[in-house]
């Protein structure tokens, strides 16, 4: 990660994360990105999932959308992930904050084809739900051919964390005022089995394993 | 909202809302955005707090931040918000999807100075946590001139929902699969007071308001 020069951390240096292993366990908690792109001279953001696997992220959609067929031409791309895990509440207005994980991304987008397309939505679904990939109904031909999936390559990559109480400047301490964090949980709730299900289908480990989960 | 030229939702069309009324409902419960912009020929996209009065979204932060030194030139801005409510399993991988709402803006940034700089302060306090801009030590001048605020006029806006169960392709009913939803949940935890905290301070009105809260 040497020269980072447009994902530098410059706000708050301290909090910045260059190593890509580091950067790459934060992206792989996440599975919603918005990617942004310049169409027609202006600026668009869209969100989408994504997977990673290497030093590229997949992304997938129809093959007619916007996003996609402007990406495959191998356009810059600049992709921003954010998990806010808490407000962090100070004294004074100032001093307020999130705790929070931040990545972003820069690279170029690139048609993906062949026998790596099957494996990159394979991709995309195990960082959405690991293991349900396994239970379903493969795509067919049809599908696959309504399917784009494209690569954004890390050319550059950061990340920015925060984590911890508020820091208020020395002579606030003294305020009558409360601070702290307010905590955001994020958890898989129970699952709502569709009410065309079949009967006797039980919820499947993809599921099971989710139930509950705080991410 | 006569021809969204830009923000039109062209794929699953029957998703798009375009009514301001109703995009700007699905604004107001989210308070992080990534904004999009054109820096130096490449896209950049940046998590940030916002908060929305009238046609109008307010973004801040340090006055030196590359972000709001750009936007206050008066560029083109893409602004995207999402929030995903649950993951949509189907029997086949291809109709896998998510439950989620979506806003995406278009519009320009400015710099807001005089007296509507402290109020729009206000308008992104309360878009995080309502009531704790008048609980708090408010900004000095020193910490005014080291913030900058901006808004973003919003010149188009389009929003994408998409909610219930997933919808298979007519013969995958038949099939020894589970499908159903699995939602997530959002809530706000217990409040962490500050270890630093002066003794006898009680939570305020506008924490307590916000405990067990789903959103």
């Amino acid at each position: 990660m040497s020269n980072p020069s447009k994902s530098k951390v410059k706000r708050v240096p301290k909090r910045g994360i260059y190593e890509r292993e580091e950067v790459y366990a934060l992206l792989d908690k996440e599975f919603l990105c918005h990617v942004g792109f310049v169409y027609d001279g202006y600026p668009v953001v869209i969100p989408t999932m994504y997977g990673r696997k290497g030093d590229v992220i997949y992304i997938h959609g129809a093959s007619v959308s916007r996003l996609l067929v402007s990406l495959e031409k191998g356009i810059d791309v600049s992709v921003s992930i954010a998990n806010v895990s808490g407000l962090v509440l100070a004294r004074s207005a100032f001093h307020h904050s999130l705790n929070y994980e931040s990545v972003v991304i820069f690279g170029k987008g690139s048609l993906v084809e062949g026998e790596e397309k099957l494996d990159a939505l394979k991709v995309i679904s195990d960082s959405v739900i690991k293991g349900r990939w396994e239970e379903v109904r493969l795509p067919s031909e049809k599908e696959m051919k309504a399917t784009k999936v494209l690569k954004i390559q890390i050319d550059e990559v950061s990340a920015k964390v925060r984590t911890g109480p508020p820091v208020d400047d020395k002579p606030d301490y003294d305020l009558d005022i409360w601070a702290g964090e307010l905590p955001i949980v994020k958890t898989y709730g129970k699952p709502i089995a569709d009410t065309l299900l079949k009967e006797g289908i039980e919820t499947p480990k993809s599921v099971k394993n989710k139930i509950g989960v705080r991410f």
